[in-house]
């Protein structure tokens, strides 16, 4: 194992009617003046913004609102709410929504605190300095809920790029699932995939000997197979929510990838697919992983034959551990299609002629250096074959 | 799932040389005078204690000394360690040593901020403030290097008794996996078993359709019984040390417990034993855990019937799941045995003519009603035949 650190300070408050504390916990972590970001209209169709502004005005809490996030979150509304940020002399964050609300605040929480553009820390500058954040999440999904991650997309060449630093780390988040029941079964179904693939982005380690993690991503998958299809079925089963709810927090708040290298190119292959047609996030991951993985599977078959085993319940093939890692990326890929999510890369709305386009910029964007870098080292000729595997 | 909050908001340094970050640590979190807690002579003899005095004197963090705790940590020397505080102005309490050292400084920590008996947290006063307490921890066993929970007992009339609060919780923790490899392996045995005993506490549950939480245990379960025969076969073992430490912490700071009712009761039963024969906590709860199990089992069948079939791979006796039940508890048995642990009350020094006593301390001690509550109520005349079991 290797040495690490890990620190993951936010307070979750879990369950059902939590989002009512919305305005004692902002006050319990010292905001005063509260930025409300939230993203289209759900929120206010459900009720669910009244709700938190109601727990706001109960604890006296001044606040201004911003809305309009839209999935795969773009800087243009972040620069608009730094500037918000900066002239109401807000000191607190409160995103309602999903991931993309989530990642939109915690980029506002950084340019508010910072006199250049905060683009910058997508570029790789490290992150000091953030204005608390706290969440209502209303999907599970992208984590980042409990996680020191931020994905934007700049709408100049629309390229999406990450950043992470523990001061991104909410300070509190609440996760009431009942909230999620009022998904769409693709939106799920994304989420679920979205959450399959941190746990499988972690799976894929050079490290060795790292069996703690190794079962902890397997349980969580395990779980994720069980409660998948339940939530999916019927979408008012809150047992159901609640699991693939904590499941995504813990998947990606790190406790289960401390300690060993991990993957993620996997996201850096899909970021390009959802930055240049605005597929879902998930969607998009369901398409690219059975295609990275069947790419890449040799450089570990072992590795793939021990999630195909303990997670997929394929049978060891001792003869052939080959065959056995393989049956476990169609089995994951069966799993993905019987969710309703997408397998092929038309279903995004992508084309087979963008792929010189996806390649240029995922390997020489603004920040690239012509190859990606995770469980194995992928150069832009491999990134060009598994976009046409998938295009297959 | 039920409703609930999850905080965990401790500094995790994990990994090799980690100790020499002390100073540091305490510093960022902002102690200025500490208290350095520890137990006997192994922390001074291999070293330890040194470097970790020369990481504070590096960061000119003045410090005070109090060694001495002892297993089953007692009062006397809480009752010294508060004096010594509030003589000296400390402001920070550094625990180096295992679930003993930690649990007495978080009771001087407790201790310190209040006028009265520091006991009346013991026996149910709600926790609101404590110092802040920062650990080095050399045993991988209780989990108190993560947890808000902490286990002392009073040598008037040998009560043992825990008190919990998330103030309890460690400011940072430095969890250096090579620190373990010098334990006796009765000791390392001991601590496997506490772990162990921690995952079955949550696993033993009333709670319906717990799937994240119970798939996150058998996961660490699965680990301990991967980990444990290889510490145990190699004391040197870095990476299995390191898997049973990280599984250790998390297996206790409750990621794996949130939303479901837990047991306690295996806990509650060894700590008089503990209390009385003073033996390891560990070897205790080896003899408890199969006795306690064959007792209640019937409860939940299913419950004892799926930890046997997913954790001890036990085949799954669909006419009679009673006798796959059974098989688990034996399983785990037979493994506690294999590591060196006793599986007899004499093992431990234990008495039969002292169940009454045994008894009468679990059941009408200091704050206790007849019972005690957990997976199953179990009255003075279950406990009792429950004594019995692990005597015959």
């Amino acid at each position: 194992m290797e040495n690490f650190t890990f620190y993951s300070p936010t307070y979750f408050d879990f369950g059902k009617e939590t989002e009512s504390h919305a305005g004692k916990l902002i006050k319990r972590f010292g905001g005063s003046k509260v930025l409300i970001h939230y993203g289209g209209g759900s929120v206010i169709r459900s009720g669910l913004l009244d709700r938190v502004k109601k727990s706001l005005e109960d604890e006296s809490l001044a606040y201004v609102m911003l809305g309009g996030v839209q999935p795969n979150p773009r800087s243009g509304l972040v620069y608009e709410g730094i500037e918000l940020c900066k002239k109401e002399g807000v000191d607190f964050i409160l995103a309602v929504g999903g991931g993309s609300v989530i990642d939109s605040a915690k980029a506002i929480a950084i340019g508010t605190c910072y006199d250049g553009d905060f683009w910058d820390f997508y570029m790789g500058k490290p992150i000091e300095e953030a204005i608390p954040v706290g969440t209502v999440l209303t999907i599970a999904a992208a984590g980042s809920e409990g996680s020191p991650d931020s994905v934007i997309t700049k709408e100049e060449g629309m390229l999406k790029r990450a950043t992470s630093g523990n001061v991104l780390r909410p300070k509190f988040s609440i996760l009431n699932p009942a909230l999620t029941q009022t998904l769409p079964p693709y939106q799920t179904a994304a989420g679920i995939t979205d959450i399959m693939a941190h746990l499988y982005e972690r799976y894929l380690t050079n490290t060795k000997e790292v069996e703690v993690t190794d079962r902890l991503l397997e349980a969580l998958l395990l779980t994720m197979i069980h409660e998948g299809p339940r939530v999916i079925a019927d979408p008012d089963n809150y047992e159901a929510r609640a699991n693939i709810m904590w499941a995504g927090m813990v998947g990606h708040n790190n406790t289960c990838g401390v300690g060993r290298s991990q993957d993620w190119n996997s996201h850096t292959i899909e970021h390009e697919l959802s930055a240049l047609y605005d597929c879902a996030h998930g969607a998009g991951l369901a398409v690219t992983l059975p295609a990275v993985f069947r790419y890449v599977y040799k450089h570990d078959v072992m590795r793939f034959a021990k999630v195909a085993s303990r997670v997929w319940g394929c049978q060891m093939d001792f003869d052939n551990p080959e065959s056995t890692a393989l049956a476990g990326i169609t089995a994951l890929e069966t799993f993905l299609k019987s969710i309703g999510m997408p397998v092929r890369f038309d279903e995004l709305g992508a084309k087979k002629e963008d792929i010189p386009t996806l390649v240029k910029n995922l390997c020489y964007g603004e920040g690239r250096d012509g190859k990606i870098q995770g469980f194995v080292t992928l150069y832009a000729e491999d990134c060009r074959k598994i976009y046409e595997m998938m295009a297959e």
